[in-house]
């Protein structure tokens, strides 16, 4: 064939364009990934430490560049380079490429620095033709394989290098298989097999006017050509440019020897685990099965053979590969032990052996359950294979998650519902209710349940305390329901669209399934799954390898770990898992208390400052409890407490009966009640009438806050001899007279509260930066704030401009366009909200070089927003008690990324 | 008496603590006011200028600060130094600090650098006693007099000065009145005053324990430390806070000679003006009494005389002063004359005559109506007073939309309704309507109307279109009626909120006053006035020097001035105003027409892309023949046309009868509309699906905008010869994609017309930047980006967290709290906001050097916006039609305004 190679440019002394490894050598190394891509610098690796990879080459990411930079033509002496590598190949595995009776098969793939999985297809058994395949079908005696091997070949290389689309052939099997009576691809025959090569290679030279390529040669440079070409096809920009991949990064092009496990008896294919992947348990494990080629093992049709004796499940009279080849077997053992060893990682190896001879054709960390993780980590640890720092890192904080909650016993029958989202993980049974104060009664009388709403409201708070889990048919990860459940540590199942639910009738169905109130169902919030009845679950167990991995992050990180808690209970929760304060306590979630909301109505519904104050001094005594309740369970650890922040018409009586109730209670006309509900309507209450536009509009309500908290610090230090210091906090602030004014109001609560003890005892007056103004300000706001606590749900929300509850109808669009890699109210987003929040830090420090910043919200207990975090040198970061110790990891990872970076 | 002085600080030689005025002489002028104050500093300039003034002298503020420097004592040498300056001040008026016959009468005065108006009392006919009143009793044959001021002169002094508060004395004089049966204060006799007078100072005795100071020196050390001492009182502080005033300032204190127009007939006082402050005309102007003093004028018992023969009313019988006393007159005459020259602008003058000598006690800029400033500064100008750049300076921008509009005829009889918000000036009459739909039945039939109701819609713009103006109980300045009458021109009263109504009756009351539907009343909205009936009203005249004055200040402006404007009747307005382009043309207000709000409900309900595409193909024609519209009324001159931007649940059909149209029209249920509906809702619209969101889920929405708007730029160049450059601008951008895709997507739809129309017409893409995040990454957008309009509305909303809707139930208190000068949605918020602006600006210019940045939305109009705007060097702002002119020369103030700076 005429290759496009350019003559004029010829090539330096020293230019290398092909990469060879095999033969327990290599030319390149694992370093070398810019130049032979990923795969290329890995397969050269294996080589190297002396592995039996199958021999092939690389040819560079350079030559790609070369090839578009001088028009799609190749450098000169590229041809000879490569026919020098094939020389060698041939000789490593004995074979010749082209051969009739002895064929060597390559295969051709691509393979850039960063992985674009899916962007170019593979082409294998490449070397085939009408001659070879017959000497393929002698060698392995299998012409029904060789004329499989032969067919799949075809149509591969139709469709990746001569642009004939896979579906030209689809309908020649489905003929074939008509014609014959079967149901099965693997029915055919090798006759039936020879046929279809034939009219699939009529089927070739009909869509591209010439013959399927029967030179080997020929077939090789279309097969390299078309990797190169494939680095500009539309998919590979787009995945570019999602990925921030640049262009003139290449690719290199991969051509390597194909073996076969399927010539005989003394051939096999398998894989190996260097340990279990599920326990973690260091034991060499894995399958294999016997004159087979991978394919095999995937497809089902026998059943693979345990790799060793001691892994043989009882009963099972097959032989391991300890038995039936030993000395290949001591082989393969030694060999995924080295690899570990390099790789100083648990390995997942596929193998094959031909002939007696042990093919190494894939090495990979191993993928592994969150407990696997965990375990190995430690173990290699204190094996020495790794450091302690390493085996940080090889934990994903995200994944302990999966520990943390009951898991669902993966052995037991389930029964399929429907589906929604992970919102909060876990896995729990109940009974089904359908409103909160059903399910408030029905606890009481001992049932276990699950609250089941189109969608939650902070009205539902009591009946989602009582429930093992919720579950809702709308609203996204970050809605109410989501939100709150994370908070809990609740199971929740949110945005089940398929689930529709009539409160009159008191029923729900999805689909087929049909349900009442009080049938059990059964939820799993890490993966989204509905299931009848009861499904048994599975405890975690954080003590041993957990607590140890725990410990060593706590050795390495500098940020502290607080959480967010509005409860004792949730504070006992969090201090279980190592919180190390309190970084949010909403006071509004006090205020749905049923002996309190009342209280709290009547005084939303006041018209006068006298009316009041005279509800506010009702809900100061309860609020004092509350606060001495949380102060108790923290034990001296700081709390941060935020001041009222939602709008007021939250509390608002919205039935009938709540609204009668309320006014009886304030001795005032329901029609009174009616028309300050809708006075206090707002058309964004997101930007209305809430945060200190409250403590502003009326300082009573801040005044009396503050007084609770501060006469609570009193009472548990006269109480339990306990020193609290409690972090008062002024939400949604825009200016900073806002914080000048009601730390003024604040510090004069403190000193009456301190002059009626006759001791002063200490807390700090700080203020939540969640508006941009705040943080564009945060220089005129320090003065005024001993900290700064980050509200990055709403930063998030007006930075982007997005009301997270009605983002779900838009933000699937952005997804799919590639526009956020994350959920920006999941991970940060570090170039647009992040500004502002350095510019905060930054103009904070400038001004009260000692000030505390740390950040709440849900962007606390994630992974890569911590890291942000640690990177702005904040003291803290706040999170939902259930997220702390993936926190407490991920605090680490931050540091120690840091370090290697 | 006693003074503190601090011996220790022995002066410096040169220290001098007193500066003499009078005499035709001064020691100060009008540069030194930090050293003497504001009213010190005027009055040594008045003198120096040889004007007759009373003498005085001004203790600086450094003695204030020194007094405070050394813990409260006064410098050394301060008591010679004033005096002297008594001393001198006796020589002038020939008159005598406690002299029994003839004694002299001093007013102590504090004043700073800053006007601080209110913080300080003032002490007048200081130096009266037991004795000295009887010596003024003679002087001014007026025991009455003598007395009434030494009883004002000991509250005064008792309340300022000894701290005994105003109360103390108030019985006094009622149990006085009681007694003798008098009901004005002004019946007692010289006999009840001179008791009054005693009693006074028993009850300074016992509320001090000594007796009230006979010694006018023990009184004027006390006054004078009063003022110094006020300088620290809370009031004060709290104003320099609110201020921004620095402490260090200090405060001046003014001694001066007290002169009398009540000695007799051959005195007088009164008040002259240079000009006719009400219409401008350059005529002497004023009015005086014989034998009075300046309240005498105020109290209104006595008809003052004209001071000009020419200016006597017809009929007026009593002596002008030219006539009584020509002399006096002419000197009069020619010191304001010489004061207009000196400051240059027209001078509103207090004067009294004592004894035939003529005093200037105040001269200061007289205030004026819009067209007198108009007319004042022209003449001025073309006098050759003052420079073209002067003159344009003299005239407040935000005065000219006086001029703009109709007004009131201030001599027609009114019957007062009840007070709103002056949302949108001008005046209008017309018969009540309390719906859209009847004001357009009526309009159709000719009435003029005025549509009434709680608060508009979107919905209700029809009837806003044939009304006369708008009134509304509900909604602050940027409420949708007072923002959408603002751009139409109409006037506009909101938030009325006495008015109550209740549309089933068609009735509204407003206190006593009751209306029903065809009543007729009038509207002011430039005082938010509203009255029954109708209400002359004068038209506006936009010619003569007006004309000039809009000519001066083109020649000087650097900014384009463009309109916002959604009509071709809209820009047509604008264009005769002045306005160079269109800013912002929204689309969706077209949408609300009721040909169109059918086919667009029906696009919004489509559920299918084939469904909306039908219905799109519907409103495509429609929009291009608004499109045509506009660019015809335009002329060639540039229009920014904004893609569709509000969430799409605003246009959804809402009552039965609209739900039951669009259902038939669709072929749809009912109810499915209903659910549709309902599944659009949003918890906060404002962050919701909104903006370039529409685009980026349905594309075929703005794509169908862009063929609309470029096919009628090719359809206006080939009927009318009209070359077009639309800016096609993309709204609520947060992300660079967005602008990229959508980019893309009108790129393609343009080249698909030009093809059509077989030539290339220009057009740009431009995106609004409305979010802080779009302002934080303008460096990434703008490659993509031809031009950025910054959406101050929207950028305020979310860089603040305020929802303009719902800010009136809390900015109040804010404004209360003096935390904002002016509200953000009016002024831009340059602290905050402006940050952001300014920013996107240098990392948008960094990018495309050429990129065309303006302002579209409220603050467009604004004058300090704009001379922020002029800074950030933005290239042009966009306003309502009738805020043309305003931004014209609000746009030249700020180029004259950087030029002095």
């Amino acid at each position: 064939m005429n290759l496009p190679v350019n003559s004029a440019n010829l090539p330096h002394q020293d230019d290398q364009y092909v990469y060879y490894f095999g033969g327990g050598t290599a030319e390149g190394n694992a370093t070398m990934r810019n130049l032979l891509g990923g795969k290329g610098a890995n397969l050269a690796e294996m080589c190297a430490i002396g592995l039996p990879v199958p021999p092939g080459c690389t040819i560079t990411t350079e030559v790609c560049n070369a090839y578009y930079e001088q028009g799609k033509q190749l450098p000169h002496g590229l041809k000879e380079q490569l026919s020098q590598a094939l020389d060698r190949i041939e000789r490593d595995v004995d074979a010749r490429f082209g051969d009739a009776s002895n064929p060597l098969l390559v295969s051709v793939r691509s393979g850039s620095r960063a992985s674009m999985p899916g962007m170019m297809d593979t082409v294998l058994n490449l070397g085939l033709n009408d001659v070879t395949v017959e000497g393929l079908a002698q060698r392995t005696q299998n012409a029904r394989f060789a004329y499989d091997s032969y067919r799949r070949f075809i149509q591969m290389y139709a469709d990746v290098v001569l642009g004939v689309p896979h579906y030209y052939f689809e309908d020649a099997i489905e003929n074939l298989k008509m014609e014959q009576g079967y149901v099965l691809d693997t029915e055919a025959t090798a006759d039936d097999l020879r046929e279809l090569c034939d009219h699939y290679k009529s089927r070739v030279e009909a869509h591209t006017g010439v013959p399927f390529p029967q030179d080997p040669q020929e077939q090789l440079w279309g097969a390299i050509l078309a990797v190169f070409d494939s680095w500009m096809n539309r998919r590979a920009i787009t995945y570019r440019t999602l990925h921030h991949i640049p262009e003139s990064w290449g690719t290199a092009v991969n051509v390597q020897a194909m073996v076969f496990g399927n010539m005989g008896d003394d051939c096999a294919t398998g894989v190996a685990f260097t340990r279990n992947p599920s326990t973690g348990v260091a034991h060499f494990y894995g399958e294999y099965l016997v004159n087979a080629q991978g394919e095999d093992v995937v497809a089902g049709i026998r059943t693979p053979q345990s790799l060793t004796i001691a892994s043989k499940e009882a009963g099972d009279t097959t032989l391991a590969m300890e038995e039936s080849m030993p000395e290949v077997f001591r082989q393969l053992e030694s060999t995924c032990s080295l690899l570990e060893k390099h790789y100083k990682d648990m390995q997942d190896i596929e193998f094959t052996v031909q002939n007696h001879k042990l093919w190494i054709l894939q090495t990979r960390a191993g993928k592994r359950t969150a407990a696997a993780a965990v375990k190995i980590a430690i173990d290699m640890a204190q094996e020495g294979l790794i450091s302690q720092h390493e085996a940080l890192l090889r934990v994903d904080p995200l994944a302990l998650d999966q520990l943390l909650h009951p898991t669902l016993d993966p052995n037991a029958p389930k029964h399929f519902v429907t589906r929604g989202l992970p919102a909060s993980p876990g896995a729990a049974s109940g009974r089904i209710v359908f409103s909160a104060d059903e399910a408030e009664i029905r606890a009481k009388m001992g049932e276990k349940l699950l609250l089941v709403r189109i969608e939650t409201s902070p009205e539902d708070i009591h009946g989602m305390h009582v429930a093992q889990g919720i579950l809702t048919a709308r609203g996204g990860m970050t809605s109410h329901a989501a939100v709150v459940a994370r908070g809990m540590g609740k199971p929740c199942v949110s945005g089940a669209s398929s689930v529709h639910i009539d409160y009159k009738t008191r029923t729900m169905h999805a689909g087929a399934h049909q349900f009442s109130e009080g049938d059990w169902i059964t939820i799993d919030g890490a993966t989204g799954d509905v299931y009848e009845g009861v499904v048994p679950t599975i405890s975690a167990d954080l003590s041993g390898d957990f607590e140890r991995l725990m410990h060593w992050a706590d050795a390495v990180r500098t940020l502290k770990i607080r959480t967010n808690a509005d409860t004792p209970e949730d504070a006992k929760v969090a201090r279980n898992f190592g919180a190390e304060g309190i970084g949010l306590c909403r006071t509004e979630h006090m205020f749905f208390d049923a002996q309190k909301i009342i209280a709290v109505r009547q005084m939303i519904l006041s018209e006068t400052l006298e009316e009041r104050q005279v509800a506010l001094a009702k809900i100061l005594p309860m609020q004092r409890q509350d606060f001495i309740g949380i102060f108790h369970a923290m034990h001296g650890l700081p709390v941060t407490i935020r001041l009222l922040d939602p709008p007021l018409h939250e509390f608002l009586p919205r039935s009938e009966h709540e609204m009668r109730e309320v006014a009886n209670h304030a001795g005032i006309s329901i029609e009174r009640i009616r028309e300050r509900a809708h006075a206090l309507h707002e058309a964004n209450p997101m930007l209305g009438h809430r945060g200190c536009r409250l403590g502003i509009t009326y300082p009573e309500i801040y005044t009396m806050q503050a007084r609770a908290i501060l006469e609570a610090a009193y009472a548990v230090r006269a109480e339990h001899n306990i020193t609290v210091l409690p972090e008062i906090m002024i939400p949604l602030v825009m200016h900073p007279d806002e914080v000048r004014i009601l730390k003024n109001a604040i510090d004069e609560v403190a000193a009456d509260v301190a002059q009626h003890h006759k001791e002063v005892l200490p807390y700090m007056v700080g203020t939540m930066i969640e508006l941009p103004r705040a943080a564009l300000l945060a220089g005129a706001i320090a003065p005024h704030a001993q900290f700064f606590s980050f509200g990055t749900n709403d930063l998030t929300q007006t930075t982007l401009g997005i009301s997270r509850d009605d983002a779900g109808s838009f933000l699937g669009a952005y997804k799919k366009h590639g526009m956020f890699d994350h959920d920006p109210f999941v991970t940060l987003d570090v170039e647009g909200v992040g500004q502002l929040i350095h510019l905060a830090c930054e103009r904070g420090r400038a001004v009260r070089s000692d000030i505390k910043l740390g950040i709440c919200g849900e962007h606390g207990g994630d992974p890569a927003s911590i890291a942000f975090c640690h990177k702005m040198g904040m003291d803290y970061v706040s999170c939902s008690p259930f997220r702390v110790p993936i926190a407490r990891l991920a605090a680490a990872h931050a540091v120690l990324k840091e370090k290697s970076s």
